[in-house]
Parts: C-alpha cells; sequence; structure tokens
C-alpha cells in the first residue's frame, strides 16, 4: 500500500498535540491530550499511542498508510538513539520513546528537541522554505536553535549543536541558568529584558515599568513602544546583544536565512531592525547582504506542524 | 584508463606548489616554482599550467589517469563557481581560475581558500581522519576556519563560511582589521598578541619583553616559557579569548574534534590546557567532554597536502 501520510506529535509538560497530514502538510486529523506527566513514564507514553490511534481512526487511515511519525520534545536527548535523556516537566530518564511506538505501530518514528523540530517545520512548511542552509533561533525565556544544513537538521556528535544561547557575549557578564557568564540567553532572552526591568525598578529608575507587579519583556515592550526611556534603553542594549547573537551566527553559517521565532520575536520591527543594523556592522558585507533575517512563520501549529515536518524530512533523508 | 591519482596546487603569494599523489595521498612527485605575481594574471595562470604538466610528466602520469585536480588559494573567492574574487598578494580579480585549466587538461577542478583547503587536508589525512563532523582553525596572522559536516567541507551560502575570526567576543573591543571592533582575531590572534606585547612595553611595563626591537607572539611564548609575568598575563588574556572563540564554536557544532593549526598552535600546551580549560568551564559538560581539541596533524605540507585532498574529496562527493 502506498505511504502517503505522516504522523506528528508535540509532547510538551502540558499537553500531548498529535496531527495526521498528508505528503504535503495538509492535516487531515489533529487530537490534543492532557500530558499528566506526574502520572510516570509508561502513562504518558501510553497517551502518545493513543493520541496516534486518534487521529489514524479519525482520518480513516491505518499503519500501512502511515509512511513515518515525528515527535518533538523538550531535551536534552538523542535523537540518532531515540531517547530523552532527561526533561524538567516530563517524567521521562533515559527513556527509549521511540522504539516503543515504532514496534507498536510497525512505522519508522524518529524524535528531536524543540528547538530542531521548530527549525525543520520552518524549513519545511514555514519561512526558510526553499532554502537549503538555514538557522533557526527561538528567543523567548531561553535561547535556543536549530540549523538546516544541506536540507538536512544537523545535530552535531552528542545532538547538541546550535546551543547559541550558551555562546559567550561577554566574558564576565551575567550569570546563566546553566552556571556560565555572559551567555546570549543571560543577555538577550525574554528572560534576560525582564530581569534588566527588575534591576533597574530595584535601583530606583524613573519609569512607567514601576506600574508592574510582575515586570517580563512583555510589558518591557509595552512600555518601549509608549516612549519610555529606560525601557528603551533596556530593549536597545538586549537587542544589540541578540543582534551580536545573530552576527556570529552569519559569521559562522554564512546562511540563506536566520528566523527568529520565540517571544521575543513578536516585538517585531524593534527587534528586527536592530538585529539587521547589528549584523550589518559586524559581519563581511557578502555575507550580511545575502542573509535575509525573518521573522519565524508558523503560528501557534508551529509545534506538532514541526513534528509533521520532522516525520517528512527525516522519511525522506532516511 | 582508470582515474588512479589526483593534483593538488597550493597557490601562494610567493610560491606555487604542487603535487601528483595517488587515491590514498602517497605523493608520487612535487614541483615549486616562484608565482611572480606582478607578471600579472595570464602569467600565474601559465605558471600554474606549468607546475600541473611538470608533476604530471615527473611521474610518468597523463590527464586520462587523472581524476581531479584541487588548488588552494587565499580568498576571497567562490569555490562553487571556481572564481578568485581577489586577494591582496595575487594578481587575480574576478578570474575564472577553474575553468581554463579544467579545459586545458580535460580535469575535473576545484578550488577553495586556504582554511577550508588546511580543514580538508586535516580531515584526510591529519588529525581528523575518521570523524564525520570537525572544525579546523588556524590561529596565526589572522583567525581563520573551516568545517566538515557529514563528510563534506560546509562552505555556505556565498562560500565564506567559517569566518570565526570575525565573530565579535567583546562588544567594544579592539579595532580589528575588518573595520569591526572586537572580533576573535583583534583579541586572540598572534597579531592581537604582539599587539597586547607593545602595549604594555609603551606603557613602561616591567618586562623582559623590552629586549626585543620587533615583538610578535613568538617573543611573548618564548618570555612566558622563561617566567615573564607580563608575558604570561599577556597570553593568560588572549588565550581566554581563543578559548571563548573555541567554546563558542564548541557549542555552535557540537563537533567531534577541534583542530587547531597556525602559529599560535605552536605554543603547545600552554594554548592547548588554556582553551581545554575554558570550553570545560563555559560549554554543556556532554558536548565538552565528546569533543576533542588537538593541534593540526600536517606539517609545512600542509599546503599542498590539503590540495590533494580538496581533490580526492571532491571528486567522491561529486
Amino acid at each position: 500500500m502506498d505511504k502517503k501520510y505522516v504522523i506528528g506529535i508535540d509532547l510538551g509538560g502540558t499537553k500531548i498535540s498529535g496531527a495526521i497530514a498528508d505528503l504535503d502538510g495538509k492535516v487531515l486529523a489533529k487530537h490534543t491530550v492532557p500530558t499528566l506527566a506526574i502520572e510516570g513514564e509508561k502513562a504518558v507514553l501510553n497517551r502518545i499511542i493513543e493520541v496516534i490511534t486518534k487521529v489514524m481512526s479519525d482520518s480513516n487511515k491505518v499503519s500501512n498508510e502511515i509512511k513515518s511519525i515525528g515527535i518533538g520534545s523538550p531535551g536534552p536527548l538523542d535523537a540518532k538513539k531515540g531517547i530523552i535523556i532527561t526533561t524538567p516537566n516530563l517524567p521521562f530518564k533515559n527513556f527509549s520513546l521511540v522504539q516503543p511506538i515504532k514496534e507498536k505501530f510497525g512505522i519508522d518514528t524518529y524524535l528531536d528537541n524543540d528547538a530542531n523540530v521548530a527549525a525543520i517545520g520552518e524549513y519545511v512548511f514555514g519561512a526558510g522554505k526553499g532554502t537549503k542552509n538555514m538557522v533557526f533561533i527561538t528567543v523567548s525565556t531561553g535561547i535556543g536553535g536549530g540549523a538546516i544544513i544541506n536540507g538536512n537538521i544537523y545535530r552535531g556528535n552528542t545532538c547538541n549543536a546550535l546551543e547559541v544561547g550558551h555562546t559567550t557575549l561577554v566574558e564576565d557578564g551575567p550569570r546563566c541558568n546553566c552556571g556560565n557568564y555572559g551567555c546570549a540567553e543571560a543577555l538577550a532572552s525574554g528572560t534576560a529584558i525582564g530581569n534588566r526591568a527588575k534591576e533597574a525598578i530595584e535601583g530606583g529608575a524613573d519609569t512607567s515599568l514601576k506600574q508592574y507587579k510582575d515586570v517580563t519583556s512583555y510589558e518591557v515592550f509595552v512600555e518601549a513602544k509608549k516612549g519610555d526611556k529606560v525601557a528603551k534603553e533596556i530593549l536597545d542594549k538586549c537587542l544589540n546583544y541578540l543582534g551580536i547573537c545573530v552576527a556570529n551566527i552569519v559569521s559562522t553559517f554564512d546562511p540563506e536565512k536566520v528566523i527568529i521565532g520565540g517571544g521575543v520575536s513578536k516585538g517585531g520591527d524593534i527587534v528586527f531592525e536592530k538585529v539587521r543594523e547589528v549584523v550589518n556592522t559586524r559581519c563581511f558585507k557578502a555575507m550580511a547582504d545575502a542573509c535575509e533575517i525573518i521573522p519565524a512563520g508558523l503560528g501557534t501549529d508551529a509545534g506538532v506542524i514541526g513534528a509533521v515536518a520532522l516525520a517528512l524530512l527525516e522519511a525522506k533523508n532516511n
């Protein structure tokens, strides 16, 4: 029987979403269940299987018609072995997730981390469509990334490639959650923007940010747009570091596109104009001119669509 | 006729070296002529042709037995189109170097820049043998690099990938030759080490470096080994930045090996111990533990052996 469909699963700390799609990415059926991580490895695995079964039955498809299954999950994980090593909001510890699903359905199954899945999603269906070499970064609580090289995801030796959030931009900069100092993530993530705002308020700065009980990067963008000087200065400084992070990516990968997603990218023009300015200043002209720096193309469904894209890409490349 | 040989050409500002080798890289004949760049494009092209002809005749081989020709040249150049765009010590400007050689001999001919050729040389014959993903950097007057990804050189969109010497490590650091500030090259190259020494001497520092009329990184290594405090501090600071540069490469590529060549790498243990220490501090443990950071394996012949390796690798991958 012709295998004309793929299934994508977005495994998160609060919910598991699945979709079945045709080879053009057209979704036939979707299903979402709560993760209930507290119930443990076996229960969560069974709920993933339940979602796969449900989207197949809802679309009247059987295993023989499914080319592959793609699963996106928080990491760290070993994509090559199909093992989740550990992850804060899920019960899996060195858990072989791919094997039981592959055996249960007799379908090739692939696992990758959220950032790589988002990169693949953008490459196959989003803003990176038609490129050969592109880098995706997500800038929200943290900064993560994924690179498509010669039309395939680049995972590196230990499946940790593109940890660009933990490249050092300031030798003795603020401490990062990873324990290091001056990482891009500690300087330019949404969390970093929020932290700089909190520090300004605590330092007694004259700013409209004081009105908020719990200030995050969102409020900094809102107040900066209204003209608050302190909010604007914070953004300018943090986005300059984001620009340096992207400039270093451009100088290293010489990609066709750098695609930026995540909460901070929703800041819009102020973000992209600043990043572009820094790239133009700091990179060789040939590379800077040739590289587009653009927002992610996929919306709220990015996780599950990315997992569908993972299933398609891996089926093609394996 | 079986094509069992390749030719490598190392094109430099002062000399052109060529070698013919079998498919295992065993050199059968070598020849070197002065470049005499001042005589112009045509004359230099003819001398490259002369070297190719000479190594073929010295080894009693004919065109039909040659699989491919590899040429290493300073850049910037367009490896995909086989064009040298411009380069300080050679007469070529937007010169199609590959085409006339390919036509003259009827042999597939490939061109790449020195850093990529060195990376390929290390991958095929040197310290990177047997890896799948590795990064080579050369640290001398400047800092350049090349990456092997999935067994092939990664060139990027405009053939400028791995300009790691021009990634920013200090936002408002010393001015770099590229016009930017705080590039790795301005902080950690041999030139940077020499500049820091000159600044120390001019600033009246109490250092044995004062005895030298023209101090370079070489003298800084010599005096640091003898125990000069200022020389040791300069090295510690510059090698810390080299460590950050390498740590950022590790966090980005998650490679099996980072291979360091060039004059500064000749500093030996003091260089590699410091770089390793910084990588261990700044990178995720899984990546740092899995990545070897080692000196280049090829010696003085690296240029021409690298060009032989380019010929072999491109013949295999095309």
